[in-house]
């Protein structure tokens, strides 16, 4: 089997799951073309080490331009913080590189606009990691909603909500500066949300949007504010500093065609802890997801049954829906989240295969981001906002 | 409209339902028959007082055989400690009277059946209070079942279980004693889904049956065993006494066809508050239902949708669900508890009436008494045990 | 037991509501003032004397004016169509009587505001009808925010979803004019989730909205836009009429105190048939909640066990919650949306005997109506508009 | 990193699940003891070939007494069908090697206990695929019952429901022949929920069952039954085959202490694709569970909250559940079937490592044959049945 070299930018959460996708996803898939484990980087030269000894990758390096401009590195993922996607991205593909990124794909729309600019340039193949479009589940609303199961749709309700930061005392990190993440929920986890509204339902025109920081101030972390911990558990100063990006954004959206929705996004819904939920209506049926329960989808029908046995289907993927098929023959068995991420990457190296194009690429991502940059817009200027085509 | 007077014993929990039923059955249900609250009768005459103005009724007595012996009262209803269904039930039967009367019909097989017996010969009509069979949802998955929705039954898998008595803080009670009580979980609740399965599946022949009492010795109320509080918050002494029948009762079934199942009773289900749920599965289908969801039900069939579209729908009742219409046009606006008796007064009233037969009547509970008698020998002689017909 | 007359107008889905709730309400709940059931009105006197003789009333008419005079009528109950409610209600508070209306309580803010200050004039009790405040667990919900269970809160996302004209073949009718209903499924279910949000988290001081008529023409019924079917298998003609007003309406929320939110119906919403949900998140907890479900309540509370064993609690509602146990002493038993209404009155006759005031009374519905015409004109300008105080 | 030398046997559904877990394992949970993949066997040599080619194994093989005489092979892991497993694992063990057996560990309890013999004489390190114990969820209630979280054990009620033989057309296979398979669904799926029930609750040391064959007869399929296709798509013949084992098992339990119980297991559950599921109740408390929802458990406390603040607890797994941290540092992110086999396989090559003891190994897993004896002798004796020690 062909394959090409893989040069990882990141040894944290995604990075290891990257790692383990780009392990697994030949074997699980059998794509035309195989992952050679080249070159791991992070800004800790020793954690890069410890990566490349846990995962199999052939070198390390504390200098992620050295790896870009590794020869035998033929594909670079990139799952440093929000802020290095974008000089990261450009060099890569500069380089001639393939480039699989980490959401969002940068801190603004303009330069997420310039990355797919260059990527187009490039002529080479991109991804961004929105994972949960990889979800056998959510696939397959995708196609249902394509091949029209539920009608026209006319509403689409989008959340995504998790509490990794309800506690006050979760310290100030990155995440919390806006040169460094841009927006705090909307970026983080919201534009998961609208990654999926418009996989489903297709371009957003305009938005009307509100946005809220609960928490003003959060304690200093003892070590600084580099790596976080996700769990909250990192030791504090006695001072604080001002949270810089929101705690909450919520939007109502029109899609082309009248379609209506909406999408809310919290990092402080105490008791969520991976609330990607939606609910789209058409005039011929609805389909309920919630990722939590990511191994289910519900569907409604009013022409499947007689009005009094009819309800919402709890649908159990196996593998008739997309993608799971690979991993289990047996229906019910379920699928995990870093199934969702050997997904991904087998989908990106089927694309540089000559398959199906890579979804979403620069430009698919570009274009949320300016989605994401009008809700801001109108969340600031407290009006309807256009997406800037 | 012509109406026949009622005669209610007993002003506890199930009394006050029972004259909450008969003031609504005729009104919700339009019956043939109207209700007239003649007379309430308890041991304790001011409490019987009380209920006659609360409810309407014409008049009260301390002396049960006063009302039974009452030229106005048509219809006695019988909502006393079980110890006392037998003698008033006679009363009324030989009184010519119908007879409504709470579950467990008796104490032992012999004398449900002595009081079957008694009706046969009385020639009236008569009824026991299974509620759960008025549930519109339970209605319907019997409908169903005949109906063949599902195919040919191959398994019932029962369960009542509760947590009232979890608590070993919760005194003793003449519940906890075999000569006032009879069986423990089995008569008290474990009744409740012997009645479903009956109704549902059809006779049963034989039974494997365990059974155990989890907590040996109970406090003494600081006020007698009389009345009990079932929040179990009532004042204790420091004596015990010991439990005299069983806290958990499980079977192993064996209907007609060679249909086989279980049931499972429990009086110590922490957390289970009113947890009567069973699941039927078909050679073509199954159903799913939990009494704490009362208005749903979960209905599979195979053949209903696509493979990658099916799963179990959760169908809300209605008014195109059995019983559901009377009470409200909108589907998903949902029955509570005490809508169950105005359905089984309503039955009642009709079947007197001249409508279908009540059911399940003293006959139909004699049967079920011997299901549970057939359980309780089962597990004291530790073998299978035939339904003794 | 001093008893006031009743004076009940319409006899639709929610008279026969109300004529059961003025049955049931003095006993379940031993209110210290009686109901009488004097009299009946509905536009059809046919209908208004089966409705009486049903339920009990001593007398109809087929004119609701005569009911209003009548001197025995000291509360008038109005289900008429949303349009009369005004009229009606006015002459009734001319003539001394205590006035229980129906929501929405009438079809523009002014006339709610009208309705409002004649009700300050009269100086009599009045009740609009905004049930599933009373449901225990939204009782309950209300109760766990103002007593701080869940901290300050922060969010408040509120759906109110059925399916009732979903089907393009359910038939113009009244409800779809804006003469007649004002509004199309804003008036009519959002209005619910209206009433739940100011009563659990306070005003609501500005909102922008958006509305769409998805069903643009419906056929006409074959015998006039009169009375409805509710479950849409009316007859219908080939001509088609315009519908006048939107099927969905979604709103973001402004509270006080900086506190944000959502409010989202639609009349269309396919396998929803009574979707009333919500959730509230605070800085120490969260509450969730579906009217399908309406017998139990999600709470989580940080700080309620260790992180490894904490979650959403599924409460099941019992008598240690608002309302229940005048029903039943027993938790997980259930209500049902009957029950609901019994509440209503139950609170509605104390209030008038001199017990806590009624709520929503004509002013609070009537600020709601204030908020529900911001959401109206926000969805017309297309900016944000503020609830005019 | 020191490694050991696979040898895997089988490259159906499970072997491709092994070849996962033994690539991946060691770089998630980062064990003392690398895998290195030496050879795969298969009966069909080429399908041998398309497995080692597809997973990064060394060699192939179609002759697995090769495999097991290998020098190289240090481990054998077999998944060939249930026959196999006692010749295969015989030989391994007699060569020295450790040995990782699918379950169930042989078609009969003395099969089984010559094995456990065998392994004990050998002194390697064994262990039995019962992957569910794996779960994170699983492992916890596990946890939780043995640090008394829930009080006593009082009662165990476990299922393990399937569909996968539900439909009459699935033919004729091994599966279904008494000398190839041993009993039906109780080995197949069955023995899940033992080992859950053996795991978390400890010895049985009674049982009384039943067992019943719903589908009597079935086609023999099209291409012989060699390898069965789990979608029940296979062409079939128009002749048919006795099924020789059970559908559908269920027994009474007692455990050690008095602790009562059931099983239950079907094949022909129509709805449920992998219903392994459990309640345990306590003295003070029981947890609930659904491996349909393997990432999520119930846990009640009665002492955890107040009473009307309290209910069944949904807990979602995270890197504070047993194994869920080596995956992912997000709560709610869940993992998958395949995960599972991750988790088992680090456990073993951690016990082998020296770490603690693998479980279940070949000793424990004949003492679940010996219940599993007891079941199907008591379902034929139709009488209770020692387990015999």
């Amino acid at each position: 089997m062909t394959s090409i070299g893989i040069g990882l930018i990141g040894t944290g959460f995604m990075g290891e799951c990257h790692a383990l996708a780009f392990r697994a996803a030949p074997a699980v898939f059998r794509t035309r073309l195989g992952a050679r484990l080249e070159m791991v980087a992070d800004i800790d030269a020793g954690a890069a080490q410890r990566a490349a000894d846990r995962f199999g990758f052939a070198r390390a390096t504390g200098d992620w331009q050295a790896l870009v401009a590794d020869p035998k590195v033929d594909l670079v993922a990139i799952t440093s913080p929000n802020l290095l996607h974008k000089p990261m991205a450009l060099a890569a593909l500069k380089a001639g590189k393939h480039v699989y990124c980490e959401k969002p794909l940068a801190l603004t729309a303009a330069d997420a606009a310039e990355m797919a600019a260059a990527a187009a340039q490039a002529g080479v193949t991109t991804m961004v990691g929105y994972n949960y479009l990889r979800s056998p589940a959510v696939s397959f609303a995708r196609q249902l909603i394509r091949d029209g199961a539920i009608g026209r749709v006319t509403y689409f309700r989008g959340v995504s909500d998790e509490d990794y930061m309800a506690d006050p005392a979760v310290p100030m990190s990155w995440r919390c500066r806006r040169d460094q993440a841009g927006s705090g929920a909307l970026g983080d986890i919201g534009s998961h949300i609208l990654s999926v509204a418009l996989a489903l339902v297709g371009p957003i025109t305009e938005v009307s949007a509100d946005q809220r920081t609960v928490i003003a101030e959060r304690p200093l972390p003892a070590a600084g504010e580099g790596r976080e911990r996700r769990d909250g558990a990192a030791a504090v100063t006695t001072e604080t500093a001002t949270v810089e990006n929101e705690d909450q954004t919520h939007a109502l959206l029109r899609f082309a065609d009248g379609i209506i929705g909406t999408v809310a996004t919290s990092r402080v819904a105490w008791g969520r802890k991976n609330h990607l939920a939606f609910e789209v209506f058409g005039t011929d049926g609805a389909i309920l997801f919630d990722q939590e329960r990511m191994n289910e989808l519900q569907l409604h029908q009013p022409g499947a049954a007689p009005g009094d046995r009819n309800g919402f289907r709890t649908v159990l993927t196996g593998p008739a829906h997309p993608h799971y098929g690979a991993f289990s023959p047996a229906a019910g068995h379920g699928l995990g989240f870093n199934d969702l991420k050997v997904i991904e990457v087998a989908q990106l190296l089927e694309a540089i295969a000559g398959g199906p194009a890579a979804y979403p690429d620069f430009a698919a991502a570009a274009a949320l981001e300016k989605v994401s940059e009008a809700i801001g817009r109108s969340a600031t200027e407290r009006r309807w906002a256009g997406v800037v085509g």
